[in-house]
């Protein structure tokens, strides 16, 4: 099973596959923003090895996503956070959490995303900032943008 | 690289993962957004082998995803269309776009995405359907769901 680096591709999208790697930091991910900082605790609920973790944590750092960051000084202790890159991954979890509680979920959404100030249940949607319009993928165009290097809109 | 099924899990992200597969799933996934359907376009576009590509659209097919459509009869050749449950993937795709054309687009976004009726470029967000706020991670709460059977929630 190959995994050829996407770091060359001028994609958005593989690029930000390159940064969060593979499905497990993709869970790593999710955890570290429902509060998980040390690594005891993600392998204790991802259930992977100590070395599939360690590898995953440093891949995550590498890329920017997380910070070690020293909790303890004797003994020297770390947790690893998120940085403002890595929070900026908040929509796309929230993507694949609204796709999974709508195709996958068959006791109900695990988890609800609520407006802290006001306690309301809140949804990610693709809207028009002049209409205002929600709209879904059969509303929109993708055109080239000043960065298509690989020609990927054309067809 | 072990690559455990999420299947089991009671998480909405974990099961997207799983219907996507991996890395080059979504890629397949984002070609077929762009208008790609036949093996061949997929295959040169992606430049990956036709093994790998074959197993991942049978992937695609089994979760429901895509779909193989006849376009011809003699000789029988099929394309793969998007289901709805794969163009309700177009939000996972955007958000993951918005963070590499932020964080990784050097030379600018690759593509943008236009509202058709308008003209004018879209951006996803998550916004309060009280308030109207839009908001970031910080700005809210993480609280169990009825489906949280594997006390996801719980730090």
């Amino acid at each position: 099973m190959e995994r050829k680096s996407f770091a060359g591709m001028h994609c958005s999208v593989a690029q930000c596959l390159e940064a969060v790697g593979d499905w497990w930091t993709m869970l790593i991910v999710r955890d570290a923003f429902l509060g998980i900082g040390r690594f005891d605790q993600f392998q204790q609920r991802l259930g992977i090895s100590r070395n599939v973790l360690t590898q995953r944590l440093a891949h995550l750092v590498r890329h920017g996503v997380l910070e070690r960051v020293p909790y303890s000084e004797h003994p020297p202790r770390y947790e690893y956070r998120l940085t403002d890159k890595g929070r900026d991954l908040w929509p796309v979890l929230t993507a694949m959490r609204q796709w999974g509680d709508r195709w996958a979920a068959p006791d109900g959404p695990p988890l609800l995303v609520e407006h802290t100030a006001c306690g309301r249940v809140v949804e990610q949607t693709l809207t028009c900032p002049s209409c205002g319009d929600r709209l879904g993928s059969g509303d929109v165009r993708v055109v080239r943008g000043p960065g298509d290097l690989d020609h990927l809109a054309g067809t």
